[in-house]
């Protein structure tokens, strides 16, 4: 946990913005796998994270600028809990820490809220994304799950803090880079034909959990990289086979990291592997080379896009003029997601706050299949943390549907693309943060050019 | 997943049991971290697994046993899931795969159960235990949570089925339960003084996943012993700490392993660690040397609590009679949990269906603190698979609250009790076959007698 100062400087901003009102903060609670009481891991919510930094199930907070309060709903343990779990500070040392004096039981917040609805308070709330938050909004305030809809103005003031990291921010993000990098060394060095995929997933998870830290995500490890999220791990590894990683450490904290490799599961590439592996590495290095702070990230996207463009003309796999390939949609057939997101807190920062607002600041998106897969349209600043995640692969339902369509038959060569259906996909992902003159990488360098990935297998 | 016919019979089974009305059956969906698009690992309900075999989110299922029907809803996937996810079998080629014929989109759930309801038939449904099934049961049924009541007769009749573990469910329990050995011997061998507890969870949870094997439950790995269900890992192992470990593996189908073991940090125990771990292995083999059909797991309790009493009183810790001492339930101050519980599809098996039908076959619980924790109150029977896991606790907390008291003081003397206040806990579990003559311990033997445990160090 971050100073008493920090916490209470971001409410201080938060309420100056707001100006009025009532903010509700529902913190998370354990969630059953098979039974209630065999929970998966503990996972705060990123934003009573952000602004009241404890990590335990069964807190609410409230934060009512109209009577200038501030008050975490809690329960103190039991000497049933103690014997059970643990000792833990009371509800009201835990607040102390973070800055908040009042405490209330957890059966008040109805009460509380109940009153603040008499009194024409206006009661905000973020955008319900677990059940047991629809049921909590439903049972405090009256509002069915249809009819729960979020505050914009609540979402727009906490984006414009969480987008901006702080310096101790930063640091606790380029620690979980630094693990999240050792992650994919490790994969690496033991990958070999004839290992299974969930062994490769072993070898990884256990350098986080060395670190005390847990994976960011579901971890994606596998042959089929043509799938863009693929976490199916039951397949052998062969000769020949393209591997491809996407993964992340999260720190005790809740802070993430969130690279992308691709590994011939021989010690080197073939000659196929290795030409579509450097243009993928083109789009990498034309994105990075271009942040710094006010460009568009959809231009970015669309440097990448059309650097791909250009090398798959002169690979056969396209042809035409690549600047209309990419404004048309036909590069999409292989890189049908976006370039990148931000990170932070959540490895897709604030998603559960809208992709509209965090990357779009409320402006429409494209409907475009791929482009309207890019989460940030934005002018970059600094203080943002992001990925750089430019990707090929070759989907086979995916060509069939195309060329079944004919679909984009002025950019795109079918017979040749039909020979690559086997080929895979290709990822590779690094974290940066945007500073006042350009973008500096956050965690150690993993291995990125062919000559790199070849000369640590 | 088991052959179609596995499943077929089931339902037959339970059809047959229930005789009419309409079984409406809650898959679980995927649930997320800290927004909808990451989420926790995914995982089944264990009667949906049970009856149905399809570990996939976004199914339901009904036995509508009045119109002869089984209905599995669900959705196909569309191009993007393929894209995002990779490519699955159709609804229709899943259920085919456990004997069933009829699909339908999942948008169809509420208009069928709304027809059954106005044909006055009656839909029975189990305890809800996520958020997202009271949820769905208000949707559907337009029952309140508050209100949400499950069927007794269903659960009795589920419990009925699952109680008694087929040959084909032993073997795959048995494959939980020798990866479940071999995390707890890893940990053996690599846990020294000066690593952090979370290390060594690293080491046995890589175990787990080099088998391709989840956890069952969170892992207990830790020097505070004394807390029961302790999921802290952020000390240091300092020489002279007892570690006390309970810990197990989920396998592919959803079969779990439970085993505890306790482990000097030192090569060797102490004179008086050893004392009292000699005291827990009398428990345990006690408890061991019960098992059999027909005696009531209770009773199995009360031997290894009147065992333990007895070596108590050796040691000076207590005093009077030992089954006066355990009726009154003077032992729950160093034995406060139950000896143990049935294990399958859950480490707890069916706790979702409440413990007062699994354990106690509807009959009421005992109050008493500590024989209250006991899981299983009835006769033993072939078929059972259970846990044996007796331990002895120091919890300064407890202690404090009963000296002050002075309960029991007939029974415990103080005194001594507060030299033993920094000792921890010690717990083993090995887990259980019940079979027509005894009983048979499934999964590779871990050490367990104090030279077994010393000589692996």
């Amino acid at each position: 946990m971050f100073s008493k100062e920090t916490y209470v400087q971001r409410r201080a901003q938060l309420k100056a913005k707001m100006g009025s009102g009532v903010l509700l903060f529902l913190g998370n609670d354990d969630c059953g796998l098979n039974y209630a009481g065999n929970t998966f891991r503990y996972r705060q919510d990123s934003t009573f994270l952000y602004y009241f930094g404890l990590s335990f199930a069964g807190l609410s907070a409230i934060i009512d600028i109209d009577a200038d309060k501030e008050i975490i709903f809690g329960d103190e343990l039991t000497i049933d809990d103690i014997i059970w779990m643990g000792t833990q500070p009371s509800l009201s040392e835990k607040s102390q820490r973070v800055g908040v004096s009042h405490t209330m039981p957890s059966s008040e917040i109805v009460n509380y809220l109940h009153q603040c609805i008499q009194n024409r308070k206006t009661v905000h709330y973020l955008p319900p994304y677990r059940a047991e938050h629809k049921l909590k909004l439903m049972d405090w305030l009256g509002v069915p799950p249809m009819h729960q809809e979020a505050c914009s103005k609540f979402i727009r003031a906490v984006v414009s803090q969480r987008n901006y990291k702080s310096a101790e921010e930063i640091a606790e993000i380029e620690r979980a880079c630094n693990v999240t990098a050792d992650m994919h060394i490790e994969a690496m060095k033991v990958l070999r034909p004839g290992m299974m995929e969930y062994e490769v997933v072993a070898a990884m998870e256990a350098v986080a959990a060395r670190h005390n830290c847990q994976t960011s995500f579901a971890t994606i490890a596998t042959i089929n990289g043509q799938t863009l999220h693929n976490h199916y791990h039951g397949n052998q590894v062969k000769g020949g086979d393209l591997f491809l990683i996407d993964a992340g450490a999260e720190t005790e904290m809740g802070y993430a990291g969130d690279m992308s490799s691709t590994i011939p599961a021989d010690k080197t590439f073939t000659t196929r592997q290795r030409e579509m592996y450097e243009l993928q590495n083109a789009m990498h290095f034309r994105a990075v080379e271009a942040l710094r702070p006010g460009i568009n990230y959809m231009d970015v996207y669309d440097m990448a896009a059309i650097e791909m463009v250009e090398g798959m003309k002169g690979l056969g796999l396209m042809k035409g003029n690549a600047e209309d390939a990419v404004r048309e949609g036909a590069h999409a057939l292989f890189f049908p997601h976006g370039l990148g997101h931000m990170m932070g807190l959540d490895v897709h920062d604030m998603e559960n706050l809208g992709e509209i607002w965090v990357g779009y600041d409320g402006k429409p998106k494209s409907t475009q299949f791929g482009r309207r897969s890019q989460r940030l349209a934005l002018p970059l600043q600094p203080g943002f943390v992001l990925t750089v995640e430019p990707g090929i692969y070759f989907i086979p339902e995916l060509i069939d549907q195309w060329h079944n369509e004919n679909r984009f038959a002025d950019f795109i060569n079918y017979e040749k693309v039909e020979t690559y259906k086997d080929f895979g996909g290709i990822r590779n992902e690094e974290d940066y943060l945007i500073t006042e003159s350009g973008a500096r990488l956050l965690g150690k360098k993993i291995p990125l050019t062919p000559e790199e990935v070849e000369a640590i297998r």
